[in-house]
């Protein structure tokens, strides 16, 4: 019988959390269940929650409840109004883990491209992938835009993603800037023999991004950024699943914070950035790094990155860790999230004393010096570039 | 130039409020502003958020922040992305208010019934409206759906929700439901002569439900109960634009508790089960009442009843506080929430040692008698089921 184990985390320490557990499984079933007539138990039975275990700590508690899946849909908004709907609203209790069985997790697509389609899209298969953002794009042309990728491109990112924040506008419009993309990716390619993505911002109601998202394939995208947390998890899942819309899909965690900030509420990070993301379909998910100025705890930022690489039958996700980031955090971002990750840089590029191209130089070399076993100090002696980056950031270690 | 203006609860008190708040206002618009070339700023203007008041208090304070519109698409996605995106990950902050200029509001539908198009649809002026839910339906077949729904409409009640934790299943599909419910309601009126609503839970993928919703009403659906923060705030906006789909949606707040509930991060309720669910087109909101188990504080259900109808351009829509709601509470609803507001109970009806006919009873007789001003004491020796209900359930004043 398939189901959906779901962990909370709990904090008042005074109430009896077998009581508590056993009151969710029922109540979020099929009610109750000690004073049923006995054949409305066999009835019922199959509908019915199941305490998995309840874990005492000083202050917490960890209840781990298992919903079968013929109480819903395999959708994820009938999945999460099941584990975490009216639950939500009932005090200090945080949705930490989820564990689909398998037969339940065939009803998701997972990543379409994933980590290695990606690397084979790009024909980069030996280090972490290194990307970058556009600079204040909003009340900017498309002059700008192409003069910006283009410098981004060459100084030797992977990929180039729009903002989160730029929408459709009159000066840069989405199917303009996708066509400029392409265009400028063509010329790249022409020049260095190297295949660069960049993701357009698919923005609008939800009932025209799939359209929009088929048009801008047409017009040659091919990645696109979503504001899932703005949307729905389903809506990135359709666009997932559609096989017109063939590109990888960059998940941002724009948001997201709303659901996950709280140690007392919401939906940890894991859950939501982590497994949530992959099972939709997310290809890239980007999320605050331990290190920036908008940061997130180092286990945190582990165990979205685990739940997206870890071994399923789902394809697995890159991990972008993301904000704040400069050269002198490769080091760090290598060691915590290994190769299969994607280093992701705005100030970090674009403020570099030598420009964005000498900023994306800085990242590559860095990272080569550190897959060579090298300290970035010895990298910079061979790098001007790099060597520029960490006199101006520094170089934690 | 129209705006939208957000307004911030921080909570770190040593930080300069006014720097904070004017690096958001730059920082989430174009960046940079104090070092740009003249013509850059003649660019830009109309581009750049504004700081508009910063309020310090004791340990936080409070950031107002104007966004142009000339930096977003109208649409909620856009509008959250932009003054809550990144933003909802940089520390403690919360989105207490929204202010939308009202040539932005004209972009959004509102309620498409709202209080006074639902109220003539029922032909009831001159009270709350009493409102029911199924009782445990997982698992159960049509008869027992339909039996519930005869006697809780028989009771007295205005309107009958499905749970909404009851999604697509064989024992009572979908339209099965809306067909069934239908006809109860057809004999109801035959019987009694009054109107009735039934709220089948619109579940399942995102982009089926357009055609689920249509498909529906053209069976005979009466009113349409939404999972929208399972979804999204912009999918529920899609439904109530489309004319096909032209019965009252009912907001359930099922999963809002995730962004909600924590003082320090996420949404304000005021701002998303009030402001929001009424820009999006929700008729009638469901919110936990400060009085069950599942609460909310009274000022925070005060400001969502306010939201929802307050005099705007948009219709109204009924407040529908919720959640361990008995006879006994209904003078303090009225008390808070007014005649414009929908009493909601489950329990409180299948509870009765009557049964749900005489639970339902028991609300009309408690509703009748706090609006001709008497006791609820009064009013229980004209009802012998009002006075099973508080004999039971106690009324609180
Ligand atoms: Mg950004
Ligand atoms: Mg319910």
């Amino acid at each position: 019988m398939s189901r959906v184990i779901a962990t909370y985390r709990v904090f008042d320490p005074k109430k009896d959390l077998h009581k508590k557990a056993e009151s969710i499984a029922l109540g979020l079933t099929i009610g109750s269940w000690t004073h049923l007539p006995s054949l409305e138990k066999k009835q019922l039975e199959k509908h019915k929650g199941e305490v998995i275990e309840v874990i005492e700590k000083e202050t917490t508690g960890l209840l781990k409840i298992a919903y079968p899946a013929a109480n819903f849909s395999a959708d994820i908004p009938a999945i999460l109004t099941t584990i975490f709907g009216k639950l939500s609203l009932d005090g200090e209790i945080k949705l930490v883990d989820i564990e689909l069985d398998s037969d339940l997790e065939t009803a998701f697509p997972g990543p379409q491209f994933g980590i290695d389609g990606i690397r084979s899209y790009l024909n980069v298969y030996d280090r972490p992938l290194v990307m970058s953002i556009f600079k204040g794009m909003i009340g900017k042309d498309l002059t700008e835009f192409k003069q910006q990728l283009r410098d981004q491109l060459l100084g030797g990112v992977d990929m180039v993603k729009d903002d989160e924040i730029l929408f459709e506008n009159p000066l840069t419009p989405f199917t303009a800037r996708v066509q400029a993309g392409s265009e400028i990716i063509k010329e790249v390619y022409e020049q260095t023999g190297e295949q660069k993505l960049y993701a357009v911002n698919l923005t609008g109601r939800t009932f025209e991004l799939k359209h929009k998202a088929k048009q801008a394939v047409q017009l040659g995208a091919n990645a696109l950024l979503f504001n899932v947390f703005a949307y729905g998890l389903d809506v990135l899942q359709a666009l997932a699943e559609d096989p017109e819309i063939n590109v990888p899909i960059m998940a941002h965690p724009a948001v997201s914070g709303a659901l996950t900030a709280s140690p007392f509420y919401g939906i940890s990070n894991k859950v939501l950035l982590g497994k949530l993301l992959r099972l939709a379909g997310a290809d890239l998910v980007l999320f605050p790094s331990p290190y920036g100025s908008v940061a997130l705890e180092k286990a945190e930022t582990l165990d979205i990155a685990e739940a997206l690489t870890e071994n399923r039958t789902l394809k697995r996700a890159f991990p972008v860790p993301s904000a704040g980031i400069h050269p002198g955090l490769t080091p760090l971002l290598i060691n915590d999230f290994g190769k299969d990750s994607v280093i992701n840089a705005g100030g970090g590029i674009h403020g570099h004393p030598g420009g964005a191209q000498a900023g994306a130089k800085a990242f590559r070399d860095a990272v080569a010096g550190v897959l060579a076993n090298n300290t970035l100090q010895e990298a910079a002696t061979q790098s001007p570039e790099l060597a520029q980056a960490i006199e101006l950031w520094g170089a934690p270690t």
